[in-house]
């Protein structure tokens, strides 16, 4: 419970209403109830906020008027609700201290407040800063190196000698520091090439569940400061991604590619192998980048959808569409021809 | 072993031939034995089933003229052969109990016969329904409940304050809970939204490994009754799935879409943000959706593979496209000149 | 650190320079200090082999007169460089023995120097060869097999009854042997159908971190000898993939489709059940395949990258493309009409 106030503050706003009443929670402007905050993002969805009955609304100035519960007026309503979700974020908060069931490899160093759960196993030469909280059935590699104030959350699994920074947030099932996929042709078969590179993970950093990041072949693979990534992400050995680059589900990239800083990717993007990608790159859903982009601005590739019907009939004229084009080159040539 | 009365009882058919036959397995009609039980789903397959030496088959009575062995015959085969491998299913039981090398949280409550498998850890205030398995180095948040006879299988992670109904299959690897993508842009960087919701599946669930299924922001991720999902499968928060809807192996759908009931969707199905699909709605392999839709049927994507010499040629005309519609429009604004 | 001789004896090469000089890493041709080796894998590179600062280089022996430092000559230098990187391989090593906090079930049979890591748990009747080491945290089915030589990092599952030849490699967050996606259409829902195959790995096999491989309906899923497989593919049930045939990122593979041997498939590519893909077949990144291939070659779908705003008039267009097809045929026909 907080009152709108103690909001108010958090959000460095602009209180009209009553700053003693109570909130509960967070809620859309058309189901919060007279507990909740509510948020206007913008012009779209003010009809919402005519008919809200949140107890009150961030939003801005220019839309106070509207609002009949009391509001908090601030520059950027959705910025704002971010940080009202951490006032009310009820995940289990981690208890510092080693759990007697982890397992803790030799020469381990922590820092203060450290907490490590249920069934993890540290590896040798480990370092993890203060208050890093690791939690249940996680694997750390010998020599790997956590920084201050990360949430690593159950199984996630860091490789040897791999360095992260501060405040970085690792969801389950993800994986830093796996091999690369990096083979050589050779009689009868692939020769493994050893991925002696690791991977640097920089600060505020926040990687999905289900993600992994391959260690570099001979350098290492490089996650800037502010990058977020989504689930199911794919990273392939030696990339490197620039600082506030955020990355959707379901995104491939591939080998050496190198990623600017604040780009934006789409779901189910791939980018392809020893590729540049400048800065302000975004690429929509489901784009195949295989060709370098210096240029910021947003690029897509593919199809839009259509019923099934009527996409067997254009899909296979696809098929033909180079001789379509010369075609009509052709009738072009002939209707020039008879004009003159 | 099982006699062909055995099975004729569990599919509720009509046996023709030796009731007393033993049947130890199931197989293809072209390579089953005169131990297997097969089964003919439709007429393409008749010439195997005029081969077969299978111990029996399921079939339609329509076809039964044409078996040479004994026949069980069913109003639909495929669907009694799926029943008869439930007869046959050799995956190893969970035995009841709590293997000591579990980690249990506090307050928490267990039905009869439950299985907790070694070095798996139970977070406090978790509720488990009877016969519910938890398979090895599992780990479940505080405050989640898990319905009657749920299955989870190795390595699977449920966050804090899930629910999840009754006869839930969650396959290894799978993540259920983590954090949505929701970030404000912000100076500097992004600003975390806290994920303050939940995620609430339903009964007769099945989740494959490694998919992850996101947390809500501020309401809940909710998956209906008899939805089955497959493999590396990414659901991002707020996502609400209607009921018995299947999704195929790599599909992604982003956040706050609403998919309806009975949907299928092909492998690696791209779904856009904030969408809604209907009922009955079928996605053809590797679709992307960045549109509503309201009409039942099929949807398509993408365009056809061909070998990459055609393939180059085509794709670097389909970059010219608009130009050439208008290039033929022109065209015929100049024929159709010239006729008059 | 090794002497130059060393490696020379390792890649069976040619050794031009200073026998004794000492090399402790390897390094690009234009970061390599005299420390490094290097290696030149085409002409493509030759400026920087003129410029390098390498302690020695591997290098095709028509390349040795432009080398300013040492060269080793061999007849392949890139497979050279895998092979040296063999040499400075630095992963930690495993130790033989089992950790006291792993659970073995009943009946385990192992070979010699077998290792296994902390927390992890292995089932009744399992077998793992000689040397075959087991990372933390991991899950062993009942009734599977491990061969000789075996690596699985830590956080992998291995389902029941699962057959794994030798020398594989296992990478975190990788299941082998989840239940193939498999259900009847039933009234009122999915009836299950039960996996009652499994899944059989070749030997010199390599599956990437977050894979998931199926086990099979009624036979088994196999993968030949010789497979490299890379992180978060999804391999569905009944899949056979032949020998040396590499699989990179995020592919998907539907059900009982039977893979060719020394095919190579690009990132995210898609394969729909039932196909066949003969040998030899390569698919470029992306590519949906939705008819079987028999002819080796390289395969393409999709369509390539433009801005976005280009994008979207073209990308409109597609969904009239037969339409212009038979526009064009009708011009066509009305021109000629003329001409005679």
């Amino acid at each position: 419970m907080l009152t709108l106030a103690d909001i108010c503050r958090a959000v460095d706003g602009q209180l009209r209403g009553n700053n003693d009443a109570t909130i509960s929670g967070i809620a859309p402007l058309n189901s919060a109830s007279s507990t909740d905050i509510s948020f206007l993002s913008g012009a779209r969805y003010v009809e919402h906020l005519r008919n809200t009955r949140a107890g009150a609304v961030l939003l801005k100035s220019e839309f106070a008027e509207q609002c009949p519960v009391s509001c908090i007026q601030v520059a950027d309503p959705y910025l704002a609700y971010a940080k009202v979700t951490a006032l009310f974020n009820d995940a289990p908060t981690p208890v510092p201290g080693i759990h007697p069931s982890a397992v803790i490899g030799q020469n381990v160093r922590m820092g203060d407040k450290v907490s490590i759960a249920a069934n993890s196993v540290i590896g040798d030469n480990v370092t993890i800063g203060d208050r890093t909280a690791i939690g249940a059935c996680c694997a750390i590699g010998d020599g790997s190196s956590l920084g201050r104030d990360c949430r690593l959350k159950a199984q996630v699994t860091v490789y040897h000698k791999v360095h992260i920074g501060d405040r970085v947030e690792l969801h389950s099932g993800c994986v830093i520091g796996s091999d690369g996929f990096g083979y050589a042709p050779a009689s009868g078969g692939w020769q493994k090439i050893y991925q002696l590179g690791s991977v640097r993970i920089g600060n505020d950093v926040s990687i999905g569940a289900s993600t992994a990041i391959d260690r570099g072949a001979i350098t290492d693979t490089q996650i800037g400061d502010g990058v977020i990534i989504d689930n199911q992400v794919h990273i392939a050995h030696n990339v490197v991604i620039g600082n506030n680059t955020a990355i959707a589900g379901c995104v491939g990239i591939a080998g050496s590619a190198k990623i600017g800083a604040n780009c934006t990717m789409g779901g189910g993007v791939g980018v392809a192998g020893h590729l540049v990608i400048g800065d302000n790159v975004h690429l929509t859903g489901m784009t195949l980048v295989s060709k370098s982009v210096s240029k910021p601005g947003t690029y897509s590739s593919g199809t839009t959808m259509s019923d099934n019907t009527s996409w067997r009939k254009n899909a296979v004229r696809f098929l033909h569409l180079d001789r379509l084009f010369r075609r009509v080159a052709e009738l072009e040539k002939k209707v020039a021809e008879r004009a003159e």
